[in-house]
């Protein structure tokens, strides 16, 4: 363990089309012919992922381990170890940005307690396309991953929420597994205000992709139907509302 | 204005790299060649990135208007116009995302009235590329933009951001104009606790890139030199530091 530590580089994967070079720039397409370790959320999506990136390598020969919501915290030190023999590595989500809405940023803790150096590439995140093409405010918000499931909790959290983006201006990003993405509207649309806006965010980035900034109001007239496709959803309360949303809201 | 309208592409630029390629995929470059209507947060910056990302026409036919901090909500409308009539129009920013740190959020919102399709393009954005490196928690993050430059204010809002990490589990990520990076650097070490984390993401996508996560104990003993270099802020109390940060911290 003399070698100075590996690089531990963060690549995102495009988010379920196969045309990587269309979502990648050249330096993190320039940085995977280097790597033979990689870590992954579902080794098959890596293969799948590195295959369509022209990965020149034959894929028995990368190591690809897993780190998913199964793995205990005891097990990341494992998963360090061909850094600190001096490797640089590759972290891979399921789809988007790695360490942001998936386990991999409690290994990115434990690569910085170690003094391996850590290097994001960019590439998509649904969250922030999402925030970018809402319209909603950009310079304050929050995310907050899965609301509660239970209905009388995530009901609460919904009025919580609006509250909150009112009082803050910030606007409130969340999401759901693609199967319950249609209770989680109904839901919204029951229990928010008329006049608050709704962004659905949905397929980015695919050629169904479907972005739409509305009022509730104007939802409740014709809820779209976005059962099992990825969805986002942004909420935003702003107080002057007839200033920017002259027609359609 | 029976013309169906254009489509509003949104951006990314550069983080103060030329080489566009290497930031950008595939489908952001495609789209450029086929414009020639450009809302800027800064004509200078949004010529010089177009010349650099291999933009075909000549910059002096392209209309590129401003929309910045000064820009009133009523002068909008008029922004809009060349999409009411038909023709694609691309967004950009200073630096980054348009419609995240920037004015151009406003207009997004409206496009969203005027059933305008907004087409997010994948590119750098600081604030994610920060929290991905970060190791701290992705699944729940809240962005604040800029804190209050007056000292008591600035203190104050440092303590709540800290609690608030500790109460929701969330990581709290701000920004400062570069020159005041320092100060606000010497606030955020003399205000928070020990053994919370900050991270300092300096410098990203450039050479000079500079991302590391350590309790504030652990600043403390080396503050870094991040005067007039662009830094994005990360505060982050867990509460069983130990499990996660054996070194180093």
């Amino acid at each position: 363990m003399t070698a100075a530590p590996g690089k531990l580089y963060l690549i995102p994967v495009a988010l379920g089309s196969e045309d990587v070079s269309a979502v990648l720039g050249s330096a993190a397409l320039r940085v995977l012919p280097d790597l033979r370790h990689f870590i992954a959320e579902n080794p098959r999506t890596a293969r799948r992922f590195l295959k369509a990136a022209g990965y020149p390598h034959a894929l028995t020969g990368a190591e690809i381990r897993t780190l998913d919501e199964h793995t205990a915290a005891a097990e990341l030190p494992r998963l360090l170890a061909p850094l600190l023999e001096g490797a640089d590595c590759g972290l891979l989500s399921e789809a988007g940005c790695p360490a942001v809405a998936d386990p991999g940023a409690a290994l990115v803790r434990l690569a910085h307690g170690h003094g391996i150096r850590v290097v994001p590439l960019i590439g998509p995140s649904s969250v922030l396309l999402a925030l970018m093409a809402s319209g909603m405010n950009g310079q304050r918000f929050a995310f907050h991953g899965y609301l509660p499931v239970d209905k009388t909790e995530r009901r609460k959290k919904l009025l919580a929420l609006e509250t909150l983006s009112a009082q803050q201006d910030a606007t409130q990003i969340f999401i759901e597994a693609p199967y319950r993405n249609q209770a989680l509207l109904q839901a919204v649309l029951e229990t928010c205000n008329a006049d608050t806006l709704l962004c659905l965010a949905t397929d980015i980035t695919l050629e169904s992709e479907m972005i739409h900034t509305r009022t509730i109001a104007a939802w409740r007239k014709k809820p779209p139907d976005i059962n099992r496709r990825p969805t986002v959803f942004l909420l935003y309360r702003v107080r002057n509302l007839s200033d920017l949303c002259p027609t359609n809201s």
